[in-house]
């Protein structure tokens, strides 16, 4: 705990710092001494829950003062049940297996000369996260699993709730023979532009919130940023779809959690089913009060509102759906691959050859055939824990599992060879032998 | 070829634009078709042979009009040889498997509901080169095999020379059926800084050139860049090393060649065994003409000029090498995370736990333990192709072959499923079986 405190007084750039040091000797504990410091976490976060909970109401009471919105209190607030969920979570982890250490790959240089790629931890991650208090607990425990130091941004709102968790977790680490150091709270928006700015020390941003703060972070930094902005999900209907499936996944991939950015945004409509197809999808969607917006084609079907070219670009994260009919696959993809996001899109079809087309030219983390757009989610997807879900075109892309957080590094095991050896006339050749 | 010659007209953000519609449908196409292309592409290089080298005599004459060095005519060169180097590099290529298309992962997430991580290409690649010609046909190869468009900038000295190249590939891949419109030559600085900014169209920049030239290009971009600038490599020699190998790897290490990245920069050697192991190494490096600088403590023991703090930091890059004495495994560790650049470092000991200590510590992309540091690149390491190496610590790190050019997709594989039936009190249960 000390170590903490005595840290929130260092300067950014002293706590990232020490945090890459620490990263370094936290990257070869042993899985063992990694879970074990997992449990005492969860333990002293159990043992500390009163504190923590009144810790919490004084935040909540503060955030009343100051006229925080409901839904935002009820992000805020951290009870016994939520402090249960993640010591759960806690558990879940530690069964998890340890994603740093395993072989991806083994050659043979030449006898004797032995080429492993072994994944490693990433290094320094910061986290910057809104009011759920919750959200610090999964990602330093995810970060411990995998390695890495982590410099954590809480919600300023949650600040009595984010110390005490913070100090809770680097103390229960620190008895269980962890490195000093590796993970430090953060507390002001200075101090987030301060990271933000120290790409020689820190590896990885993972921002959690709504998409304007993702936005936000994104633009303030060179750092690379694991995350998505938003979440402009399309639901396609083609010719050949089964129109009772078609409705089905429609209602479900916009309605079955709107404040999510795996909900539908858009519908697109094949022009040929467009007649059918509408009046039936406009009854089951309006049965769950959604507001739709069409562009002319659509509404010369359904009598609804115009939608404007605005709503193509719209994550409307709300009981509200943009419909559009088009000339048939192509137009389709392309008016996905123009306004989407790159998240998650899905065809309805019963052609095969449709849907692997659409998958294949559909430029997107999650490419879906005949299922909601709902199921682009890291627990549905097995990955066990999730680190978030990503937009990006390199490293990781869709959902992302604790293997987002490691990398890997070269090991050659060799006995005195050299590269004179294997070069000029009489040049030995490596055999180039995969062994594993 | 039209084509190509048209595109300089436009603008950077225009043909970006067409650069990116290009490379979905290049993802798509299959390694037949893209393998036929490639094999047009070498005969066509072949065919305009003469006209190429005459395109690069041009270039050579207004280069030594303007009195460009001997080492950089060298490399500006690009003749028969050069031509069919080029040529046999293609056919490798050829032969290599595909990236694209690869099944990374599948799991079933219920009966009928399977999941399937697919290796897809990044989509449009920047490319910016420094004179060598051979460098636009090597990337442009590589970014076809992988399924992504390319724009490339070459050396302003050798524009005929990547004028009449970039005709060539294009009009042969055009005519072998590909997509028009992946692969824009930029031929001015400009361009070079107009691309840099496009970070919602291009997905990742490779740089090739100096460890100045590079860093020059990771500064200006908030794109994704793959590469590295210094290579400080470091050789230690541990006081259990076999002290007649510790000379010969670190000869091989600093002496092989000294103008690359993954030749040795510093030598770090225990103190215990310094006093017997300097004079040795001290003899066979002077025996190669390399100068010498070295700490105080190294200097009490051999006579050689003093190395400051700076020479730690210094990629020579010549016949010249610092060396220090330290205590210890972890004094080495210490210095070469401190002072290192991350790209390969070695130790030379008998002891195996010491070895394992050092490449699970040392934080670098290559960790060897008796082997020279010169093995440190793709073709050794048998990638068959090398993208680069990268220093990054997401995504890709070391000699980066074609994998290094593909991210993946995930595609869901439905009937119908909806995700409110995974949800609630009768929720149906993921079976997360493992398909591959």
């Amino acid at each position: 705990m000390v170590q903490v405190k005595m840290s929130r007084k260092m300067k950014i750039s002293e706590r990232a710092a020490v945090a890459k040091a620490a990263s370094i000797r936290l990257g070869a504990v042993k899985t063992e001494v990694k879970n074990a410091a997992l449990n005492e976490i969860a333990k002293a976060l159990l043992e500390n829950g009163a504190r923590i909970v009144e810790a919490n109401q004084r935040d909540l009471e503060a955030a009343r003062t100051s006229g925080l919105a409901a839904p935002l209190l009820k992000r805020l607030k951290f009870d016994e049940g939520k402090l249960a969920d993640v010591c759960a979570g806690i558990h879940s982890l530690i069964k998890l297996p340890d994603p740093v250490g395993r072989t991806l790959g083994a050659i043979e240089m030449d006898e004797g000369l032995e080429l492993y790629r072994v994944s490693c931890p990433i290094g320094v991650i910061g986290v910057v996260f809104e009011s759920r208090p919750d959200a610090l607990v999964q990602i330093s425990t995810l970060c411990l699993k995998s390695g890495n130091a982590v410099l954590l941004k809480g919600g300023s709102e949650a600040a009595h709730t984010n110390r005490i968790l913070a100090d809770t977790i680097a103390q229960a680490a620190d008895a269980a023979g962890l490195p000093a150091g590796w993970i430090h709270l953060l507390e002001t928006r200075q101090d987030v532009a301060d990271m933000l700015a120290l790409d020689e020390q820190i590896n990885l941003i993972i921002p959690r919130g709504s998409n304007a703060f993702v936005r936000h972070i994104m633009s303030r930094t060179n750092i690379p940023v694991l995350g998505h902005a938003d979440g402009i999900c399309h639901v396609y209907i083609d010719a050949d779809a089964d129109l009772e499936m078609a409705v089905r996944l429609t209602v479900d991939s916009k309605c079955q959690y709107v404040a999510v950015c795996n909900a539908a945004e858009t519908l697109l409509v094949d022009a040929d089913v467009a007649p059918t197809f509408l009046p039936q999808v406009q009854a089951a969607l309006e049965a769950c009060h959604c507001r739709l917006k069409g562009d002319d084609r659509t509404r010369a079907i359904i009598p609804i509102e115009l939608a404007t070219e605005e709503d193509w670009s719209t994550e409307y994260l709300d009981y509200t759906l943009s419909i559009k009919v088009v000339d048939g696959l192509d137009a389709a993809i392309d008016h996905i691959n123009r306004y989407g996001s790159g998240h998650t899109d899905a065809i309805v079809t019963a052609d095969r050859e449709k849907a692997e087309r659409f998958m294949n030219l559909v430029d997107s983390a999650d490419v879906f055939w005949n299922a909601s757009t709902r199921f682009s989610d890291g627990y549905r997807y097995g990955l066990g824990a999730e680190v978030g879900i990503s937009t990006n075109k390199i490293h990781a892309r869709g959902p992302v599992g604790l293997d987002g957080l490691v990398i890997y590094k070269w090991k050659l095991l060799g006995k005195g060879q050299i590269v004179a050896d294997y070069t000029g006339p009489n040049a030995r050749k490596f055999t180039h032998k995969k062994l594993r």
